[in-house]
């Protein structure tokens, strides 16, 4: 094992998902340690035996010191308030996150200086629960990660962002920002917006239409219980995005509402819908096998390869 | 036990649902037997045992000798055709029925001259599968059997629906036709128009977005699976009620996006859809014990018992 291989993991963040991630990370026998701004979650970490306090001087101090990498793990609101931190106390340590969009997060690296050593991420897992009590080390076994491939990606703090999502379980995904927050929005916070409005038609019928309601109801608001809060810091930053695939969307239930109408008949819609879920299912994810980074073109060959459905499983 | 409580059972259809029912029925000790359209479907439920034939005429006359129930168990466009040998062959048997609308069966059923032997039935369970080989003694287990309590039901077909639907392990609520078709618009009929439109979103991204999608939109796309012809027998029946939920959702939708491009904001459509599906969460069914079927009013304190929640688990 080199040095590299498992560098220490610091984690800004102790909620679902950067809890989830340092339980794994240290599962999987990497020194990691976090921080939580609540005293009540730092608490509840350390009673678990986690390395986490409310002090973040004291961490980034420390992340600086043994040059570790560095995990936002904060919802976007609060991302730019710990940016500020870390470029004043661990401005050299490689740098990453696991928020739900990836535009954005760039964007504040860049305005704090830290874009040459930052490497986005967003690990595809998570369930409505939040805070430490709902944190998990296998959340990310078997799961997607994206990892940013955008230009100017130095392959040594991605080598790193990449090793840490594989030891947590998960396979990854090399992609841009722009694409990543477009995808997204198609896979993740439309499904959030289709969930809030169902619930929101069901509940309207009253006690006698939710007394009714069985496992098409129920899986189609899964994501409607989810802290609104949570639902708004993921869904609001990628508010350009999400504008485009619902007003695509309104267009298709559009359609689908006059020809109904007209015609009586849902043909259209109802096959090119069970022709999409088809697709989802059977579509297979390949291993990247043959790029190395830091070889020239390795970003492009990776952007491509992730367009076509590549996912990194392993890395020498 | 008397005669009437576990009167013998004839199911025509042994689908998912009608086969599922078949084998719930068997189970609970009841004399039942079935018949199949095709030849494939009737063979493969003899292959495990039952008692089921494709020759509509021997199982209707033999429904007339037993005074059987008669389960029509097929999809709305297939209902008419049965209605007719059921008014030839068994017209004086008790009739149910387990399609998912309601107003257009009773409407068949009056055009055929059955309707002092109707009770409408709806259960509230399912799969995307299909077929006897789908079937599932265990499928109605826990779920909501939705029984007709509209105006002229005489009690004994009635406590005859209710007596299976209860030995199928269902509990029972009571529900008028129109009311039915109503509610089930919004929590049936409307999340299958919305996974479809979102697995139509999600494979618009290509590869990509497809990797990248976990449980959000696995959830939420999940109905889409089912067969396409299945899909638009279930909702184009009741075009009416679904026409008006999918405009008050158009309507929600695209007040959400304005919203959204105007203010950043999804504040209202995330917090009404949290609201919505915590009292759904939080909704607690009731056990209606007060009401004797063939009393005074019967009917209406049924009607009013199920609006407001209430359910049958026994029946005298």
């Amino acid at each position: 094992m080199t040095p590299d291989q498992k560098a220490p993991v610091c984690v800004l963040g102790t909620g679902l998902i950067g809890g989830s991630l340092l339980r794994a990370a240290v599962g999987a026998g990497y020194d990691a340690w976090g921080y939580n701004r609540s005293a009540d979650g730092a608490q509840a970490a350390r009673a678990d035996g986690f390395d986490v306090t409310g002090d973040l001087i004291e961490v980034l101090t420390r992340a600086a010191d043994a040059d570790a990498l560095v995990v936002v793990a904060v919802p976007m609101p609060a991302v730019d308030h710990l940016l500020g931190s870390v470029a004043t106390f661990a401005p050299r340590c490689a740098l990453t996150d696991v928020v739900s969009v990836k535009a954005p997060v760039a964007a504040a690296v860049r305005r704090h200086g830290l874009a040459a050593h930052y490497v986005g991420g967003h690990p595809m897992a998570g369930t409505s629960e939040s805070g430490w009590a709902a944190t998990d080390p296998g959340l990310f076994r078997d799961s997607v990660w994206a990892v940013g491939v955008d230009e100017g990606t130095h392959p040594q703090p991605w080598c790193r962002v990449v090793r840490l999502a594989l030891a947590c379980g998960a396979v990854v995904a090399p992609v841009v920002a722009d694409e990543h927050d477009r995808a997204v929005a198609r896979i993740s916070h439309l499904p959030h917006v289709l969930a809030e409005a169902l619930a929101v038609a069901g509940a309207a019928g009253g006690d006698l239409a939710l007394g009714l309601a069985a496992g098409s109801f129920r899986d189609g608001t899964r994501v409607a219980a989810t802290a609104p809060d949570l639902v708004r810091a993921i869904c609001e930053p990628n508010a350009a995005a999400l504008l485009d695939v619902l007003e695509e969307t309104l267009t298709v239930l559009s359609a689908a509402r006059d020809r109904l109408r007209e015609e009586d008949t849902l043909v259209d819609l109802v096959e090119a819908g069970h022709d999409a879920r088809e697709r989802y299912e059977s579509a297979r994810r390949w291993e990247i096998t043959d790029i190395r980074p830091g070889d020239h073109d390795w970003l492009a060959q990776l952007r491509d390869a992730g367009r076509r459905g590549g996912v990194i499983t392993k890395l020498d």
